[in-house]
C-alpha cells in the first residue's frame, strides 16, 4: 500500500461520491417528478443515468482510487488492497459526499419537488425502495447485485484496465467499463429493489431526505433502510473473498 | 496452443457463463415479469442488458479466454485455435455455468416469478422461443445470427484487440466491442427467435426451468429446444470455416 | 498508396457491406414488421442498430480499409487517398455486398415479411423513403447528413485513430467512434429522409426488393431512388474537398 | 501556452461548434417536429443525440482543442490554460459557429418546420426554455449542470486522456468520454431547463431563430435568454477555480 494523505483521501471520496449522487438522484428526479423534460423517460434512461453518474464520479476521484461505495471499500479491505484506517476514512467520506450530492440534486430540481404531489415519488429520488416488500428477498437481491458489481470490478484490476482503490488506478477511458457495468447491473438486476448496490448511495440521500425541508414530503421509510446497507456490504465482502479465488486463476 | 490447466479452464468458463446468464436472464425478468421496476422497459433495454451481460461475463473469464458459448468454441475448434479436449471441457463448463446463472436470476426475481400469472412470460426469462413458430426458418435465423457473432469475433482477433479463446486474450476495454456486437445482433437479428446465438444460453436455463420449483410454471417447450442448440452450432462452425478465408485477406 | 490485390480488395468490400446491410436492414425489419420481438422498438433502437451494423461491417473489412459506402470512397478519391481504379472496384463491391446483405436480412425475417400486410413497411426494410416527399429538400438533407459522415471520418484520420480506406487502418476499438458517429447522424439528421447517407445502402437493397419474390410487395419506388444516390455522393465529394482545408489546420 | 495562429484557431472553433449545433438542434427537430421519422423518440434519444453531437464537434476541432463552449473557455481562462485573447477569439468563433449550425439544422428540417403548427416546438429546436419558469432556480440549475461539465472535463485532463483547450489535446477515442459525460448530464440534470450548459449553444441558435424566415414562428423568448448565458458562465468559472483545488489532489 502506498502512503496516502488521509485528508486528501477523504476529500477525494467526498467529491467523487457527491458527483455520483448528484447525477444519480438527478436522473431519477428527471424521470419521476412532475413537469420535467424527461418525465416518463423510461427505465433504460435511468440505467444510463446512473451508469454515467458513476463514470463522472470516478473521473473526479483519482486520489483515493474512486471507491465511492462502502461495498467496494469492504471488498478492497478483505482482499488486502486497502487498510482498515483507509476503509473507515473512505466510508465516512462516501456518506458525507452522498448527503452533499443529494442536497444538490434537490436544489437542481427544487421546483419539480414542489409541484410533485406524490410523496413516494419524492422519496424515490433520494433512496431505493422495493417493488415487492419482503426484507429477506430484497436483501438477497441486493447481495447478488452488489456481488456482481464488486466481483467484476476485481476482474477489471486483473487486466490492468482499472485499479479501483489504488491512487491514480482508475480514470479516463478506464472509467467507461465501470460505467457500462453499472448500466448492465441496473438493467438486469434492478427490477426488484432499484439496485442500491451501495450503502452510501442509499443511506446518505435518505438522511438528506429526512433533514431537508422538502415540501409535502412523506416518510423516509427507515424500516427498509437497513436492507440497502447490509445487502451491499455482504455482497461486497463476498466478492472480496471470492474474487482472489475465482479470478486471476493460475497466476 | 499454450498449456492449460483443465480444471482452472473449466472453472473459468463456469464463472463467466454464470455471470452472463445471471445478467442476461435478469434483464428479461426485469422487462417481462409483473411489478418489476423495469416492466415494459422495451426491446432496446433487453439488447443492452444482454450485451452488457456478455461484457461482465468476459471480464471474469480470463483464464479460458472467455468463450462462454459452444458456438464460439466450435468456431475456435474448427479454426484450430483450441483443441478437442479444451472444446469439450469448455462446453461442459458453459452448460453448468448457464444453469447456475439461471438459478441465481430466478432467486433474484423470486417474488416477481410468484406474482407473474403468465407461464409463457416465466419460461421467456429462461429460454428463447420463436415469434412465429417454424422450425426451418427459426433454425435459419439462428444460423445467420450466430454466424455474424462468431465471424465478427474472428475479426476482432485479426486486429489484436481481443483474442477470444486465448488465455488473457480478451478483457477490459477489449470486452467493449464484444458487448456492442451483441447489442447490435440483438437489435438487428433478434426479432424472429429472440437470438439464442448460444446453445448453453438456451439449454442451461431450460434445464433450470424444468428442475426449479417455479410457482405456476408451464411447459419447458422441449419441442423447440433443439433449434437454439443446433442453429448456433452450425452458425459458429460456418464462421470458423469461413473466417480464415474471408478475413485477414492477403496475409 | 500501397499496392493492393484488387480481387481481395473487392472481396473485402463485399463482405463488409453485406454485414452492414444484413444488420442494418435487420433492425428495421425488427422494428417495423408484424409480430417481431422488437416491434415498435423505437427510433433510438433503429439508430443503435445501424450504428452497430457499421461497426460489425468495419471489423470484417480490414483489407480494403472498410469504406463500405460510395460516398466515403468518393471522398477518399477526391482527397487523393485512393486511386480511380480502387474507387471503381470498391463501389462495385459495395453494391454487390449490399444486395447480398439485403437478401440475408429478408431470409432472416422471411415469415415476418409474409405476415406483414403493409407493402410500404416491407419496402422500408430495404430502402429509405422521405417523411415528406420533396426531391429538392430530401436531396439537401442527404447532402448535409453525408457531408457530416465523411467529414468527421476525415477527422478520425487526423488523430490516427482510424484511417478508413487504408488497409488495416481501421478496426477493433477504432471502429467504435465510427459506430457512434452513425448513431448520432441517425438520431440528429435521420428525421426527414431516414438517412441513406450511402448510395449502396439504398440502391443495393432496392434492387433486391425489386428482384426477390416478396409476398405482397408493392412498388420499389424507383422515382425516389436517385435522391439517396446523388445526395450522398455530393455530400461525400464536398467533404473530400473541404476536409483537407478545414481539418488538420496548421499542419 | 503554445503559439497559435489566431485565424486558424477561430476557424477551428467555428467548424466544431457548427457541427455540434447542427447535430444537437437536429436531434431536437427529429423528436419534436411534425411528421419526422423520430417523432416522439423520447428523452434518452435526445440525450444521446446531443452527446454524440459534442463527439462529432470535438473530432473536427482539433487545432483549438475543441472548446466549443464559452463556459469551457472561461474555465480554461481562469485556470490559466488559455490566454485572454484566445478566450475572446474562441467565444466569438463559438457564437458564429452556433449560428451557422442552427441555420444548417433548419435547412435539413425545412419542410418539417413548415408543417409544424406549434411555434414553441419550433423555438425549442433552436434554444432551451424552462420546464417551470423561475429565473432564479433555472439559473441555479444551469450553474450546477455546467459546473459538472467543466469540472469533469478538468478531470479528464488530469488523466491525460483528453486535454481540451490544448491543440491536438483531444480527439478520436478520447472524445468518447466527453460524449458520455454530456449524455449523462442531459439525462440527470436536463429536466428543469433542457441543459443549455453552453452560452453559445443557446444564444447562437436564438439569434438564428430571430433572423431566419421560419414559417409561423413565434417569439424568440429573449426574456429568458440571459439565463442559459449567465448560468453556464458562472458554472464554468466556478469549475475553473475549484478544479485545480479539488482534482489532482496531492500533486
Amino acid at each position: 500500500m502506498q502512503e496516502v494523505n488521509l485528508g486528501l483521501y477523504f476529500l477525494s471520496e467526498v467529491v467523487g461520491t457527491a458527483m455520483l449522487i448528484l447525477l444519480g438522484c438527478g436522473v431519477v428526479a428527471n424521470v419521476a417528478l412532475a413537469k420535467t423534460k424527461g418525465n416518463a423517460g423510461g427505465t433504460l434512461m435511468v440505467n444510463w443515468g446512473w451508469g454515467l453518474a458513476v463514470f463522472a464520479g470516478v473521473i473526479v476521484s483519482a486520489y483515493s482510487g474512486a471507491q465511492l461505495n462502502p461495498a467496494v471499500s469492504i471488498g478492497l479491505l478483505v482482499a488486502g488492497k486497502i487498510g482498515f484506517v483507509q476503509f473507515l476514512v473512505a466510508v465516512a467520506a462516501q456518506l458525507v459526499g452522498a448527503i452533499i450530492g443529494a442536497v444538490l440534486a434537490w436544489a437542481s430540481y427544487k421546483q419539480h419537488f414542489d409541484d410533485e404531489p406524490d410523496p413516494a415519488a419524492k422519496l424515490g429520488v433520494f433512496s431505493t425502495g422495493p417493488a415487492i416488500r419482503s426484507y429477506g428477498f430484497n436483501f438477497l437481491t441486493e447481495v447478488i447485485a452488489t456481488f456482481v458489481l464488486v466481483f467484476v470490478i476485481f476482474g477489471f484490476s486483473d487486466y490492468g484496465v482499472a485499479d479501483i482503490g489504488v491512487p491514480g488506478g482508475i480514470g479516463g477511458l478506464a472509467a467507461v467499463p465501470v460505467a457500462l457495468l453499472v448500466v448492465g447491473i441496473g438493467a438486469s438486476l434492478g427490477g426488484p429493489t432499484g439496485y442500491a448496490i451501495n450503502p452510501a448511495r442509499d443511506l446518505g440521500p435518505r438522511i438528506a431526505h429526512a433533514i431537508l425541508p422538502i415540501k409535502g414530503k412523506g416518510s423516509s421509510d427507515w424500516g427498509y433502510a437497513w436492507v440497502p446497507v447490509a445487502g451491499p456490504l455482504v455482497g461486497g465482502l463476498l466478492a472480496g473473498v471470492l474474487a482472489p479465488v475465482l479470478l486471476g486463476l493460475g497466476k
